[in-house]
């Protein structure tokens, strides 16, 4: 079975984070080996929804990116990603700085408030696929304006998958523009509170079921460190996260789980509800290796092998035998 | 197999619950059904952990009740215990009020805010054993003073399995007499809030060990919507909770939670990890039917095959197959 390569439409970005609790700092792997004196704050981080998702993504399958870097990107950062089969030729540097995003981190490590957000070159992209991307059986468009995802679905000739990720910011700014995308893609991805904005309904499962009815075939709910939920036709799955000892950074679970995720289904080949449990299971296990360390970190040398081990880990969390 | 007996200590009390949002009404059994215009708030609902939990577990098992009521206490209410094998006969009825609570949900129905506690009968009650409770091989320590937890356990001979509950208001106020109980007791039962009051980490998983090694050999932390999750030595077991399409009110959940996976264990006779994790599942779908009515009235006439019914969809929740 030939694995199948992945289209990945998103940002590539700086990212400043700030931690009020003291951290690893980026060159150790776990919270239990920093220095208690160590800095609370990461400068020019590299980051962004598309880094993420092709270096998770990229343990699975090839990797094509579409994405705009500034002149300041390092050339290195590129090279690492072509390291690991991602195509890189997708990847525009524009004249002017990369996408920055500032966020500080809040003691759970789970809720963040963003400090600041320069859009820079990526304020002008249009996205432009690279000469043999259209053809791509899988396509992960990232969080950005619908607008630009629909653009990057247009220039596709009919893939077998199609998912999309999207945020508050869209579901509140950009209502008409998502509704058009959310009826043309295959699977969504968000988090709870995407899920109770985009339908207007607390209950979780009601409203999956408002937002199956808007179109996508499949709809996927994070909830950070309660896990995920996957719903289509077939029924629900949920999937639990690991229980972490050290999680040090969760900048970009989300798109490490999507990575995961496509990336599992890219190897597949097959997209029906079994196969789809089994995915988020993967997306799970990327996920975690993401949050153990600072920035891509936890990713960069990231194998099938390190997924397998999580994913027996997580499948024990939840098995329960015969009486 | 012989079912065992489950002695359960608690507090027996009328609540006084007040919603934000239009709810069913005591007599229908699901939100859905529920009258827009109908009131949001329930006087009197009979309620207290011994009766929720007694409730849950009599689904089971035999159950023998430690509890003070009021002379207000409706005899009914004991009546319908008494239907379901509750021997009542430990339930003291003093002269005065029986303890009551009153609080108002979020529009979340997960948060909410205490607006009174009136402790009447409750304030000078000492746990008396009645005849014959004394040799109870599983004993459910529900969430009192634990000097009263501690009285009940000394009136106890050998029990097989002894596990406690308790809250941040003992974590804060009786650290010792709390720590002198813990040492004690098999299995300690409360929420991801308390779990890290009680071990000042944030980090359930390294939380959970502190909290294991001062002496319970089991502990589960609750999570609510989220599920919860079971440590001991043996490893890690995470408890999706049911997807309801309808939540009416979450009081009692918790003590139905402990009084299914009790009623299990009374069932099964043995608590090595293996039938803890099937335990898990049944206090989850004794939950799961205490929160779609008002009050008690999702348990009054709770059977083993309904919990045998939620258990399999609880089961297929997480269900992962081979490749």
């Amino acid at each position: 079975m030939q694995t199948k390569p992945i289209l990945i439409v998103g940002s590539m970005a700086f990212d400043d984070l700030e931690f009020p609790v003291p951290v690893a700092s980026p060159d150790v792997r776990s919270a239990a080996e920093s220095d208690p004196r160590a800095t609370t704050s990461f400068k020019d981080v590299v980051g962004g929804s598309a880094t993420y998702s092709a270096l998770a993504a990229s343990a699975f399958a090839p990797v094509r990116v579409v994405a705009v870097v500034g002149r300041d990107f390092p050339e290195a950062t590129l090279e690492t990603l072509r390291s690991r089969r991602i195509d890189t030729a997708g990847i525009e540097r524009a004249d002017g700085l990369t996408f920055r995003w500032k966020g500080r981190y809040h003691a759970d490590l789970v809720n963040r408030d963003t400090l600041d957000t320069q859009l820079n070159v990526f304020a002008n992209f249009r996205p432009r696929l690279a000469s043999g991307y259209g053809d791509s059986p899988l396509v992960l468009l990232g969080n950005i304006h619908p607008e630009l995802q629909l653009e990057v679905l247009e220039q596709t000739t009919k893939p077998e998958l199609v998912v999309a990720d999207t945020m508050n910011f869209w579901i509140t700014g950009e209502p008409k523009t998502l509704a058009k995308l959310i009826a043309r893609i295959d699977l969504l991805i968000i988090n709870d509170e995407e899920a109770r904005l985009l339908s207007g309904i607390h209950n979780l499962a009601r409203a999956a079921k408002e937002i199956l009815s808007r179109g996508p075939k499949g709809l996927i709910i994070k909830r950070g460190e309660h896990g995920s939920l996957f719903f289509d036709k077939d029924g629900v799955f949920a999937a639990p996260a690991l229980l972490l000892e050290h999680v040090v950074d969760p900048t970009g679970a989300g798109d490490s789980f999507a990575g995961g995720l496509l990336g599992y289904l890219a190897e597949q080949g097959k997209y029906d509800h079994h196969t789809m449990r089994r995915a988020m299971m993967h997306g799970t296990a990327a996920a975690s290796y993401c949050v153990e360390a600072v920035g891509t970190l936890g990713l960069s040398e990231l194998s099938r092998e390190n997924i397998r081990q999580r994913v027996e880990r997580i499948r024990h969390l939840t098995h329960v035998g015969e009486e």
